[in-house]
């Protein structure tokens, strides 16, 4: 038997493929129930009346201060984020330390004033928390938890009512954050340009939906990059995905560095960007009403949904070829977030 | 300078006096808000109407399976106990796992499946989830951060009401988890006593509510112990407390094992066990009530509550002496929870 098989391997992080057994496989049969079987960014239920969502991530970024940003921004935007493709407005967070011994103070000091700083930007407080110190060697300088509870008004987007024709947009430029990481990783000094996108999406999502659009569903591109996102969707649905690869804004430096280093930015982490699906009436309004948030200056209808067809999710090269874009397999990059 | 001065030492995560000053020195000057300021297992605040409570805690214990329990039945229950501790009813409860490279897929399993069954005996679903994966050496084995929501009826217990001759109350026997962890780490097989008291308060503390009895403060001595709990209270209060030791419940071996070790089990962590404040009159009531409940058999008034005197906590000992029971300095047990 191989050892692969018997334990954790590093691509059971990545977000993919096997991230996605591990959980169907192993965890959704011991611990399912109707509302972790979604498997959506967070959980959306009802309290006494109130309909919330509720959702939880955890942070061992490597390095911890990046172009960009830090971990601790990171954990704030992150858990913002994703009650925001809840279709939430994001309240309050709570906030879980791991450290190693020996971990500098200065540190902590300046990911604390990032974690402030971003709760500040989201407009949510930090209102529980937690410290635990382990001994030099047991984890790696410092891990992050934060969960967060948001308010969800009206119904939440769970991609039930998708039909070919729907429009797939994405708010901005894709494969800043993973390629920041990686070369802020391996002092890679290929560009300044470089730079994490992380951010807050809920003024922006606040912004979509008072537009009126008939947002279907909502998801940020985080671990496996769009790709994954699409397959999810091409997957939920039962229908396929197409994208058209002069459609998808990736900035110059990206394409460049990816190319360089073989990567696909399709697959590549994003943590201040978001993937709608629209019906086709209303793409258009939506992305001109997103192109008016600082946030969404660079958002694009980038492919459609279409009936099934023989593989999920396809790309319609620059050159007019088509080619599958599967799930990821293995692990790209590790410790993205 | 002091080398301890700039790092995270052990005793930043103890519970005790060095984590209360990394708190309130450094986290909450930069991150404090009301609700996070006041400290509790939990904070408690209003959403569209609803009184709700939300809550964290890592879990980094180490072993992570010891006689009683595992570090999956910990999370659930110590989040679970944390939101009854707010006199909250828990509900939902969110899980992160950090995972090494390396972890056997079968602890993963037996822990998984420990949650599973805390979660049903607690009444709660685990409704939302991460997993990451860091590289072989990066963290120890597994990290389980828990969060947790509830919904409170009526006002939150802020301790507001003590005054001088209100009981302190606990619910059991000290020192059970904090020892059996420590006997299970260094292989002391000194008794079959030593096991873990982990276990949910919520079914105790709904049996308390509905007694009537006036709780005026509810809390779960986990780091830190009994004593650390002890003068939080007198802290927050500006009184005394005063404690008579021929009245704590200590097990047998519980009190041989600390004997041996040279530990005090005031300041041993508890995974079961709960400490209230109540009204005088209220007392041998309530404590009647708990006792009626499996988890309270062995419930006891154990202390009242004074007016300031020279020190904030003092234990009356079976002698008659008196001697004062400061805060925890330094970490007695690393990585029990």
């Amino acid at each position: 038997m191989n050892i692969q098989d018997n334990v954790i391997m590093m691509d059971h992080g990545s977000g993919g493929l096997t991230s996605d057994r591990l959980i169907r496989d192993r965890i959704l049969p011991v611990l399912g129930n109707p509302l972790l079987d979604k498997l959506g960014d967070g959980a959306v239920f009802d309290v006494a009346g109130s309909r919330l969502a509720f959702t939880t991530d955890g942070y061992v970024v490597d390095p911890i201060f990046f172009p960009g940003g830090s971990i601790g921004d990171l954990a704030v935007f992150g858990t913002v984020n994703d009650l925001s493709m809840c279709g939430a407005k994001p309240l309050y967070l709570s906030c879980a330390l791991i450290m190693e011994e020996g971990f500098p103070l200065s540190d902590l000091d300046r990911i604390l004033s990032d974690m402030a700083g971003a709760a500040k930007r989201a407009g949510v407080a930090i209102v529980t928390g937690d410290t635990k110190v382990v001994a030099k060697g047991a984890a790696d300088k410092i891990f992050i938890t934060t969960s967060g509870i948001g308010l969800v008004n009206g119904t939440p987007f769970d991609g039930r009512s998708i039909v070919p024709g729907d429009k797939i947009i994405v708010s901005g430029t894709l494969a800043d954050h993973g390629c920041a990481i990686l070369a802020a990783r391996e002092n890679l000094v290929i560009s300044d340009g470089l730079v994490s996108d992380t951010a807050p999406l809920n003024h922006l999502t606040a912004a979509m939906f008072e537009s009126g659009a008939a947002v279907k569903l909502l998801r940020d591109p985080t671990r496996g990059g769009l790709a994954t996102i699409l397959n999810e969707i091409a997957e939920n649905t039962q229908l396929g995905v197409r994208v058209h690869e002069a459609a998808v804004p990736v900035r110059n430096e990206v394409t460049a560095f990816c190319g360089i280093l073989g990567i696909d930015p399709l697959y590549v982490a994003n943590e201040g960007k978001l993937v709608a699906v629209v019906s086709a009436d209303d793409a258009e309004k939506l992305v001109k009403t997103m192109r008016n948030h600082d946030l969404g200056r660079d958002a694009a209808v980038i492919g459609e949904v279409t009936p099934a067809g023989l593989a999920p999710v396809t790309l319609v090269t620059r050159i007019g070829g088509e080619r599958i874009i599967p799930m990821l397999t293995g692990e790209q990059l590790p410790r993205i977030c």
